[in-house]
């Protein structure tokens, strides 16, 4: 049975992890007799949003806090995450993993990556285990791999920025993946493009399959 | 195409909505071909949970505000809620249908029900259209319901109080539902029961799509 880590980034599409994209990644991790182990830097929220509104609130909150939401408080601090116990690697998307895990929401192409975040995500790289960014979380693939094969979806600024970090970007629809296999690695637009959640959740369903069924 | 109004209470097991059981109804009730509008009441929560910790934080947070995370924004106040525009009712489960929607996690048989919460259930009650109720939002139920079938699971003290309260309890397993056909009423246990993903999906699924096909 392979083991899962899912790395995790608040809660909450504006501020944090997209919620029906961590849940849908659950899901289909369970769905193909996986296991998962959710995990989230123990860092403050780059900002609180209102999610009503979109305006920025004045709440401070911890990311692994409100990671905890998601995960029914099942949740570990990002460093202890021990590589050896896992097969893969799954980044939801949403803003906080380009707002908590590294800045590219704020900085573009000058962004730099938690270090927390830097070093686990490294780590599946570097032992060759596979992994699987989706929505805006592919943003970090280029702190973390070099000459990556990834989506964004098509988006044509965030694409460009990627590519000037060093990714090759590949436009991709919303239910199918990008599949780079040379480093092991798959990536899918989800809510970067999803109108729906049916949208979503063939794509995110397609990427954790890939990610499984890659040795 | 059938409309589905969904009466979420907060974001997060331990003081509003349970995530995962929220998602999986979107899920469903768009796998069902059906389309959803997301409601809370805009209304301070009970408390605010550390969902890590379990410990009550100093954080006062809003039940519409924090729902709209769930809902990426698509959420209206409860009192919006005109039923001539919905098909059905679905409210999922996490402490927040027992502390923000009622108070029955913290007064028992002496709970009370919010007006607006009360309202908006009694007149999908009242027009005779379907409703669904999962985890321990049944809780709800004895205040809009005469003489409900309903369950919450096999939990002999939370059965006990639903029964005081008027309602009759049927135990059933996760991944399955009560039907109470004369008040097209489905209950299923979720996270009262689940220990896993897996689990309260099954039930979900089934509650979503019993809801879907009374009439």
């Amino acid at each position: 049975m392979k083991n899962v880590a899912v790395i995790l980034a608040g809660c909450g599409v504006y501020d944090g992890s997209e919620i029906n994209e961590a849940i849908l990644t659950l899901l289909h991790i369970a769905k193909n007799g996986a296991t998962y182990q959710c995990f989230a830097p123990d860092i403050e929220q780059l900002h609180t949003v209102n999610h009503l509104t979109g305006e920025v609130m004045t709440d401070k909150r911890n990311v692994l806090t409100e990671a905890a939401r998601i995960a029914r408080g099942e949740v570990k601090s990002l460093i202890e995450l021990d590589i050896t116990q896992f097969d893969a690697l799954i980044v939801p998307g949403g803003f906080g993993a380009a707002k908590n895990l590294c800045n590219f929401a704020v900085k573009g192409i000058q962004a730099s990556i938690n270090n927390d975040v830097l070093n686990a995500c490294k780590a599946f790289a570097q032992a060759k285990k596979p992994a699987g960014y989706m929505c805006i979380a592919p943003a970090l693939i280029p702190f973390i791999y070099n000459n990556a094969q990834l989506t964004i979806g098509n988006d044509p600024d965030t694409a460009q920025a990627l590519s000037l970090l060093g990714a090759t970007h590949i436009n991709c629809e919303v239910n199918n993946v990008v599949i780079d296999q040379s480093n092991k690695l798959v990536t899918t637009p989800a809510y970067m493009l999803a109108q729906t959640i049916l949208d979503a959740d063939a794509g995110i369903e397609k990427l954790v399959s890939s990610v499984l069924a890659i040795n």
